[in-house]
């Protein structure tokens, strides 16, 4: 007995078959067309990538634990790239002469990175990514929100289904600063703490503030900052807000796209600005779908021009699950409009012509393969989801006809062959 | 001076920005409008594999030199898939149960060997891959045929500018035991041999012809059975040619899509009748595009279930190619179809609204994220190959007004804003 290979997919990838890639296929298409109404033009790079490029600036945690590396036979060092902002911070570098800031780009690649697999996460996910380079305006964070809406829009969420919570570091900086008494050595720890507040329970974090070196009642007051909301932009000091693009947002028409929420911050170490998470405002999917920021020096390890830029990006496994949630999941497309069945296997030849009359007015047609009773092949086509069957007979054939026959309701008619595809089409609608 | 990485992508990769891209992305959405109008239904799998399928089964060459492997940290060999019929393989053999065989099934990954970059070479491409699995009728060959046709049509090809060369291993097989004497033993290497003939000189070929072990005679022959065509047919046992699917081809409405041509044999070593290669026509890019073949036995590895299977892989490098050299590569789509411009910067979410408007109309339109002078934005838009701007005024917008202007002529109106959309819409045609 012959040894088998295991057929299932290696841990945390995906098949994707035909139902489920037609589902992900219509979601997708969505999200390109709403990102092409918005002027973002697609991209795209390789998978492998140097690791050093990762190693200098994902954050340790990707770097260390996180990155599938390997060496080519020519000893370079590579990593399936677990994100895609050093990717286009390298073509962003390398084409900059060229280009005609500030851009808008966007790119669907698949990331790798090593996790544990459990619900989320995966080692191989789709990301959407949507970025602005070359501009530090505020008009960038509005136009941002607005995407983000239309994205979530343009696939049948509502604005009651989620929540756009922003923050800008600065302002936490300051408001640690200036209100909790963080030293600048504690800054980045406190960071870290802020981005765990909602994952743990209060005794773990007061746990950690001590750690830190925060008092007790640094610790309270970290937690009155970070429940503020609006409010605490009152007591910042004016410069700081004022530098700010996310209070400029709060302060024009599209305030209303956005919650201030002083307790995003991102884990990602390239953002130096405004931050955002969009949340599912589902009970039983209430969590973090997706994120981004700015970044005031995209590119720099590429190059000495400062480029700013701005972005998020878009997962496909808390998408799928946002989808879900709500009822939004579309269903897979049929495999074909219609099946042109041959009553005889000699008509297998004069079947193909009409399928491809039919292709040539734009239905998705197919004839049997093999041959089979008519039965079968009515049943057959009706589970490809297909409206309409057209039979072709030998003794309609000789007289240049076909027969058009409905899947929902069996009626038949027999047309000639020139207006075959104008009876199906009747049937589609 | 800090050092800097290089931009340049990993060797043998591309970076495909965005003008290259909207390009690449019209000739895709071509080929797969092309492959759903026959029913061929789109699947995707992980890039990541165990390195095993491809060791047991793609030939030594690939497994011994061209593979990408690595261990991840839970000590799995794993390999970048170099061709995606073993992944496909995988599916279908852990999914037999709830298939509808035969079944219609394309893909389009990127795939990674390890190659010495030149022209047509790279180590990551992307192949569209087309498969029927579970049918052993010769209906298959002719759709593939008929398939491969329309898909060349429908970037624009006409039949003048490629060929499809037909052969069946087994004709070959036979016609080389019983015409040239080749033995059992020398038929693998006489395979070889055959694939190379078109690639070296006479010479060569016949010094490579003693080493296998044939005479001068039998070399001589082998160049006659080579180059006989379908003359080469009437020399062949009856029985060998009945069980042939390319002689059913040769026979029906289908003979004119394929040339039969006994030296085509494909390299890959699964394919075990029928293999096919298409060429171009072109004296300047004379050489096979892409190829493909039929499989008796696609899953053996997974499942003792025997599948048959017939399909082919199209790489794009060689695909692009060949459009470029008939003229037939699509120019890259405009950014946007119309920009809004405020005229002032208090104007920029007036200038918003009406972008969102003309969006929710089907229209393509951005906003200046910076405040620049007007001249220097109608000549931004122009460049970004809009065919409108709309102009936002302080006096037009307090009275619900704005400016449609075209970038052709550059006359211009003043609309109502609810009469924007179609004042643009008007320009585009």
């Amino acid at each position: 007995m012959p040894e088998y290979l295991p057929t299932a997919p290696y841990r945390g990838t995906r098949d994707f078959l035909p139902a489920e890639m037609s589902v992900r296929t219509q979601v997708f298409d969505h999200l390109y067309e709403a990102l092409e109404r918005f002027g973002y033009l697609r991209y795209d790079g390789p998978i492998l990538e140097s690791a050093e490029i990762y190693e200098r600036k994902s954050g340790q945690e990707i770097a260390d634990q996180q990155l599938y590396t390997l060496t080519d036979r020519g000893g370079r060092r590579l990593a399936l790239r677990p994100e895609m902002t050093p990717s286009v911070a390298r073509m962003i570098a390398g084409n900059a002469g060229s280009l005609n800031f500030p851009v808008r780009w966007y790119s669907h690649p698949n990331c790798h990175r090593y996790e544990r697999p459990q619900r989320g996460r995966v080692r191989e996910h789709w990301q959407i990514n949507a970025d602005i380079f070359g501009s530090d305006s505020a008009n960038c964070e509005i136009e941002m929100f607005e995407l983000i809406h239309a994205l979530l829009g343009s696939v049948g969420a509502t604005e009651d289904m989620f929540l756009v919570r922003a923050n800008d570091r600065n302002l936490l900086g300051s408001a640690l600063t200036d209100l909790v008494g963080v030293s600048a050595e504690q800054l980045g720890q406190v960071f870290g703490l802020v981005d765990r507040w909602e994952k743990y329970d209060k005794d773990k974090l007061a746990e950690q503030a001590a750690e830190i070196g925060l008092a007790d009642k640094q610790f309270e007051r970290l937690g009155d900052v970070l429940s503020a909301g609006t409010a605490l932009l009152d007591e910042l000091p004016a410069p700081v807000k004022e530098a700010s693009n996310l209070v400029k947002v709060l302060e024009s028409e599209a305030a209303s796209l956005v919650r201030f929420d002083p307790m995003i911050v991102r884990g990602l170490a390239y953002y130096t600005s405004t931050v955002f998470e969009v949340f599912d405002t589902s009970p039983e999917n209430n969590r973090a779908l997706f994120g981004g920021g700015r970044y005031s020096d995209l590119a720099g390890m590429f190059t000495s021009q400062q480029i700013q830029g701005i972005g998020f990006g878009m997962g496909d496994v808390t998408l799928m699950d946002f989808l879900d949630t709500h009822g939004l999941t579309p269903k897979p497309r049929s495999e074909v409009d219609v099946v042109v069945i041959p009553v005889a296997g000699e008509l297998a030849g004069p079947a193909r012509q009409v399928a491809a009359e039919l292709r040539k007015a734009g239905l998705r047609s197919s004839t049997p393969l093999e041959l089979r009773k008519l039965g079968k092949e009515l049943s057959r086509a009706d589970r490809a989801g297909a409206r309409a069957v057209v039979i072709v007979g030998q003794e309609d054939w000789d007289a240049g006809n076909v027969t058009v026959r409905s899947l929902a309701d069996r009626e038949q008619q027999t047309v000639a062959l020139g207006g075959a595809a104008a009876a199906v089409r009747a049937l589609l609608d």
